[in-house]
């Protein structure tokens, strides 16, 4: 049986460098099938489904959706708003009322339990659709999956301003925080350590969420390497959290801001590298310590881009469109490691996928839970793409001392 | 008459991603001259040569040279220690302790002043001795340059962040400020105005320190552009300050940390970001403000460089070594504009350069001290190199509304 019928594709949750060729492999590769009768995006994820507000993607140009396919950040505009049941179900009244027979929803964890949802009163009302979920995320958090499209480039972003920070430390000494984005998982905040190049290189300690965070075992670690090479940069997530899971910016201060989920705002702002600033000078008199926080310039960032990155993001969405027209059945696409390297593409049910998190294996954090290990940068490598560049150093040798001897 | 002897190179203040391009132009230039018996490297800049820690880079290969030339920040290592008279006169002992009979210094205006010092001590001692400036900074702010090595690059840097963190901004909705290195100059922060492509993009707001900046009128811009397009990005120089010239971050806060020359510390922490985004939380009532402080990622990011700017820098270096072996003369190199876009090399007394720090002329700032004119566009643009990206949009039409008809 062929589902003759419109597609739609919306956009949700933080963007990418590279969410933008999913949504173009999807709508190029479906207007190769006849039973497409047009392909719409919804502006602003859900909210352009809820507001019946839609473009029609058929009329744009091949140039144009592969100019767009290059550009950084949801070119339909995103949403944070996670709909609940009814809203579900008013996103299906519109899609019905539009002939729309295949959803692709471009997202993370939570798109994938929006479209199980959405599916469902599908099957109750027994109209024919297929809902499938194209994975995203800078988090590299979905499970089922070896890496997800919009990390490779988040993570060269990563390293290579470790790469500079570095460099820049090793020029102007003292002790250099760096922290990155990643509320559970530290993938992202572990992407800094391929930015060590020589031994005395920087990252010198990277904190991830997954090993608790305590205040005396890192004043000891920073004091370690700074004694060792007269500075240190540390690579720190966003995300860390005490024995007990309170995030360490609330056990460093007391004027923290919640937002409506009641979840601490983490990102766009500098406190928890501030704090930890505050913390070393004092306990460890440095009076250089600067803090970064790298906040949204690490994932929209147009000139660091992974090739790899753009070449999955592209085929996960065209998977999405074959799956959905050959296979018709509802699902999420998952990206399996096949070699060093290569990948395929699988499909599995979007239960699967729905509100689980992945975090980093163990094999990935070192003893200490300080820095990562060689088998996660091999992991890491090749997802940050070709021509990523590294630093190199002068090697000449000391001149005899004349005028001190 | 030939002057036989040894060359020192030394790199002074805060690095740029172009700083090793001058190093090696000087280096490889110098070592074509036979008069030249060695090319020494200064490790640290003045404080190498204080502690007659030199390098020998005549042992370098010219392959690793090239190599150390793509790499930012400075291979010999960097000072923020301004000599005073005394110091002066120990390295020039040093110097001639080794026979060193051109010491060439890439840095900023600070640097040509200590140029100025050292040489002094030489005429006095009848020593002959050239000592040559080689332009660094980037604040771009050294008088009788049209613009200096590393700004450009830098200047790329600023504009990919802006047009990222627009398209990022124009996704998710809300305001967004992003604070931009310059104490004194406003060049750098201006350079995010080219990441503003269509009529509603970002940045909509630039402030920079040329300009006495007003709470009042700040909050008033916001609102009018919030007003107008939903949402608002703002660049924002750390070095702005209020009609009396204090720093607008210690009118806003009174837990500033001050350095040891009395200067407020203004890199390396987010406050006056945070500062303005409670500002506008509290008096527009918008609930999502943030505020990235780019910090150290700016001056020394691996993966964006203006091919231009590497190329002037390197010729500025090679210059230099021209300069001193062919006209046998103290000075500094300039860049000067020839055409759209050409430049050419000139050769200025020290005392044309030291101390005096140049400002963006009128011309370049709009009317309203808010945002910039065409004329710095058209001036930046050849700056940030080839191969600059831009961002691209979806054209299509909406789809009509079947549902909420």
């Amino acid at each position: 049986m062929i589902l003759t019928g419109k597609v739609l594709i919306a956009q949700g949750g933080g963007p990418t460098a590279v969410i933008n060729q999913s949504m173009v492999g999807a709508a190029l590769e479906a207007r190769k099938f006849a039973q497409v009768t047009k392909v719409y995006g919804a502006i602003r994820g859900v909210e352009g489904i809820l507001n019946e507000d839609f473009i029609d993607l058929s009329q744009e140009t091949t140039n144009n959706m592969e100019l767009v396919a290059q550009t950084p950040s949801s070119a339909l505009l995103s949403t944070r708003v996670k709909p609940d049941e009814e809203s579900c179900r008013r996103m299906f009244k519109v899609m019905k009322a539009h002939d729309i027979r295949y959803f692709f929803y471009i997202g993370g964890n939570d798109s994938s339990e929006t479209l199980r949802l959405i599916a469902e009163n599908a099957v109750k009302e027994k109209y024919d659709f297929r809902a499938i979920h194209i994975p995203k995320t800078i988090d590299n958090d979905l499970v089922l999956n070896d890496h997800t499209p919009g990390y490779g480039s988040a993570a060269r972003f990563i390293a290579s301003a470790f790469t500079g920070v570095n460099l820049d430390n090793r020029a102007m000494g003292g002790i250099y925080i760096g922290v990155v984005m990643g509320r559970h998982a530290g993938f992202l905040t572990a992407a800094s350590a391929i930015a060590k190049k020589y031994p005395d290189d920087g990252p010198h300690l990277v904190y991830v969420p997954e090993r608790a965070f305590s205040i005396d075992k890192f004043v000891k670690d920073v004091k370690n390497v700074y004694d060792k090479y007269g500075r240190c940069v540390i690579a720190v997530s966003e995300g860390i959290t005490d024995e007990e899971g309170r995030p360490i910016v609330t056990t460093l201060r007391d004027d923290i801001e919640y937002d409506e989920h009641g979840n601490v705002q983490l990102s766009g702002n500098g406190t928890l590298g501030e704090s930890l600033s505050d913390l070393l000078k004092e306990k460890l008199g440095v009076s250089r310590v600067r803090s970064d926080t790298f906040g949204y310039l690490q994932r929209s960032f147009m000139e660091c881009v992974s090739d790899i990155d753009q070449r999955e993001a592209r085929e996960v969405g065209e998977k999405a469109a074959q799956y959905a027209m050959w296979n018709n059945s509802d699902g999420s696409i998952v990206i399996n490691r096949t070699g060093f390297y290569s990948v395929d593409y699988d499909f599995v049910p979007l239960d699967k996928i729905a509100g689980k998190t992945r975090y980093m294996p163990d094999e990935f954090i070192n003893e200490e839970g300080n820095h990562v290990t060689d088998a996660f940068k091999y992991y890491l490598r090749p997802l940050v793409g070709s021509g990523y560049k590294v630093a190199h150093r002068l090697r000449a040798s000391h001149a005899p001392k004349l005028f001190l001897k």
